[in-house]
């Protein structure tokens, strides 16, 4: 048994493949598929110039990673059905044609489009200002835009793996550095992890402060759905021990927080934070799956690494961005002087880590649907689950 | 007759040819001129990294279009008269380097050089703030920077054609999305198109809303010339049914508003605002020629498609920006509330579209500079024009 | 005798070597060293993608050359020592990645890493507004980010050159513009000088007013040490004719000025603000030198063209940046409007020049570093050096 190591991209030696790829007929032979392939390209022209793209495909399920992107994930495709949704946005935009202070901070979004992007790490949440008093009593303030920098921050390292092991097993590791004098100093280690034939994939991230005093860590993992997957009457599933609609319009279509409706010009988005169920070993998953119940997509993740899950609603027009965001993270989306008050920031050593893993599979077929969501009654159990219908000052701020 | 097509950029389907040419030896036959030539390059290096130019040449006139600046044109030579002007940025800018939200939202000047330059597409005109109050009394409020994104967003498709019907025409076709998540979603599909052998080109443009609801477009062509069309003594002349000058400054110089001055250093920007007369047909003609009266350049458009029309006089120093522009548009460059309100913002329903044609021609003789200015009197006919001597409220915010 | 010029990047001709090498066995024979070599190479990836590097190595002293940060210098290396410092930003940073108008002005910190970085043209010192009344009494606001734009702008023209004079001189001239349409025009040139075998370099700007008024000029050089000059009982050695803290956490280390203490975690930076004594000519020499006083780098320059020092003293932990900044400029790094009260802001009139040289030489002996230290002695000579315990108005704003 033997790993095949090519790595794509180090700036630091200079090492840049332009374009490459491998693919089963050349590379080794895995026994979970023949057709597996890697594909890697740099995108020219408009908004995407620069962008390079690895293209995983286990024979079955192919996945798109953007490393210029943070090594977020663009789209995927398993055995025919696309994992993804359509933005505005249509293409994947290198970060330096987004401003993120624009729009009173909200220029993230000219570049939001993935099936998976990260929001953090210094901070994820609205734009605005975080303001932190020290124990002296000395209060700092520090701007903050929508949902950090590290989706427009591309990896200096990108690295893939073959390893010819059981089914055999591709992998990218790509290494992102938020980093600026004075400010914070994280280093993401990602790497994306698929078996040959499979239809799951695996992101295990670790997060390690570089810096030499404590630092903050917000991470959210926002992964975006939209058809197949979504639609009118499909459903949310998870296992939930609380949840609360994050503000008055989202406590408005409270009764219907696990179902969604069709596309709707206008529509306001609603988004639920919640607090999944776990099984003893603190593992839970989340599923959400068509009308029919014959076609879904999971996460699986432990709550010691990711105990907050957020649920974003925005069925508006399929022009304007029919889609869900199912977002596991380490904190809710808020403000960061909030969630400091409400002590879901992760707080880093120096050269201490934070490790999370996300798991995507996907279930065609209404057995596999079925199947998953036993496991998350199993997960459930009898635990009775606590909905708010109204916003709760533990997971949001109140609207006035 | 046969239409020959080459796509020089598709981001989506992985298209770009970083340089590529075509000329009348190894091309079609065109009857208009065997000179004709089509090069694309891309340019490397300072501010222009990345940036790419297709050069037209129909034999008699080229023009330089800047697909990576929104389709805005670089410069032009017809017949070795050199259209465009000296900006103190002298090479084209890649959007990647301009932030337009700096200096309070001025940025935008830090890449503007162009002979020809879109002003919006969902607003144009001064930073600032556009409030707007919805019909249930809902105020929102949106940030606005100098002039809109539209020529910091790259194409994403480009492709030229060359057409050997009549005279033979070639055309350049660039796609350009100003879109964003919860935010506008405009569509430019632009044409430059110029026959064998001609003095004239034409653009056409068409925006089109992709979004499920209505939006709004502001649309301004900022074409922009210096020496030789402009110099002390040059003259603007157009068919004229109302003006205004913007300000108290512009109105100081109202007698003069036709008449260009020499160079003078620190000389404090005009800007008259004009809603031209036309023909029975909506057309109109705008003229600006040299002091001698035998070197002219002539904007020929629609008022149903471009109702406004602004004089820009900038008649600075050589060395800061001797330029003057001709500026036909939908809308006048006011803050977007003000033009709201005077009802000049063009509404765009959900995929609906707004096309803008504009012709530009160069007259390099008397006889033609002549000719068109019997064509402009003609125009006018009897129709005396109103020239308000101060600031109009129908025009512009009036200066306390 | 002759000279050997190469064009590496000229943006208005096409000119572009995505890499490009030379060296003595290839190119001209230089008396000073066999081993001098040229090497150009454009770095892909990661926030340095499109960054051009250009290294010039003299045959003892290896020199790299940053064109796309406004001709900084990345590190060097003298016979092995390494000059520079590790920044939390690990890697140069092309400018397009970077937002200067971000944490409220301090974006430019996202890209400082750099052994050499110039803070200005149009202005150095913190961000804020700088507020300047005209002679009629109307004044004028201009938003200011941190130490001004040109260590974020990209050179548009550099160019090689090898001289076989004497021991043979190798230089890179790099040319920059900072412009913007309404805005300041002012056009640097630089020239790095290095004879084979040295264990110097020089830096020769020319800064030009290009506009057709005067012009305001800021110039620092922002040249910073690491290990190992820079280490516990380190030491600063210049020629001093009047020197006052910053501010008052710079008048707590006052005793020590001179010294420097081991990293520190969370350490608070201190700036000195001194104005050099100098020989009858006006030059001057600073030194740091590490604490057995065996190795040190000195700078030597002129007061009639850099009569400011700033000594940045910042001792953090390792991973936070451990680094002194040794800073000539025109001026200090205080608000532009303090400094204009001051009248230390140059005034280039149209068309003016200003030019600066510095000299950066290693030492890596103790008989070379006890040589520099006598020849600052003999410039100090009889010359009582004024030492301000506390901040003096006339330096800086005094804090409240």
């Amino acid at each position: 048994m033997a790993d095949t190591s090519i790595v794509l991209t180090d700036v630091a030696s200079g090492v840049w493949l332009d374009s490459w790829s491998l693919c089963g007929a050349d590379g080794p032979t895995l026994a979970g598929s023949g057709d597996w392939s890697i594909n890697k390209r740099t995108l020219r022209g408009g908004l995407s110039d620069g962008v390079d793209i690895v293209e995983v495909n286990n024979g079955a399920f192919s996945i798109q990673v953007l490393p210029t992107r943070g090594m977020g994930l663009w789209k995927a495709d398993y055995l025919g059905t696309q994992l993804g949704w359509n933005s505005p946005v249509s293409m994947p935009v290198n970060p330096a044609y987004v401003n993120q202070e624009s729009r009173d901070g909200l220029g993230w979004l000219s570049g939001f489009n993935e099936l998976l992007c990260r929001c953090g790490l210094a901070f994820n949440g609205p734009p605005g200002v975080d303001v932190r008093v020290d124990s002296d009593g000395n209060s700092s303030e520090t701007p903050t835009t929508l949902h950090g920098h590290i989706a427009n921050t591309p990896a200096h390292h990108v690295e893939v793996k073959i390893d010819d092991d059981g089914p055999g097993v591709i992998s990218v590791t790509g290494i992102v550095d938020e980093a600026s004098m004075f400010g914070s100093h994280l280093q993401l280690k990602s790497t994306l992890t698929t078996a040959a034939g499979s239809n799951r994939l695996t992101i295990t991230d670790e997060i390690t402060n570089l810096s030499a005093g404590a630092a903050e860590l917000e991470l959210l993992y926002h992964t975006n759905f939209g058809r197949p997957f979504l639609e009118a009457g499909a459903r949310f599933v998870a296992a939930v021990r609380e949840l609360a609609p994050r503000n008055q319009r989202a406590a408005d279509g409270i009764e219907d927080w696990q179902t969604f409706g069709p596309p709707k010009t206008g529509f306001e988005e609603q988004v639920y934070f919640l607090e999944p169920a776990t099984d003893e070993n603190g593992n839970t998953i989340a599923m959400l799956h068509n009308a029919a119940g014959d076609l879904g997509v999971s996460l699986s993740f432990n709550v010691a690494q990711l105990p907050c899950f957020s649920i974003w609603k925005n069925t508006q027009a399929e022009a304007d961005g029919f889609v869900t965001g199912l977002e596991p993270s380490t904190d809710f989306p808020n403000p960061r002087t909030f969630e400091r008050e409400q002590q879901r920031i992760v707080t880093l050593p120096a050269g201490g880590s934070h490790v999370a893993e996300l798991q995507i599979a996907v279930h065609n077929t209404a057995d596999s649907v079925a199947e998953t969501q036993r496991a998350i009654s199993a997960i459930q159990g009898d635990l009775a689950p606590i909905v708010h219908g109204k916003p709760h000052a533990r997971f949001s701020p109140i609207d006035d």
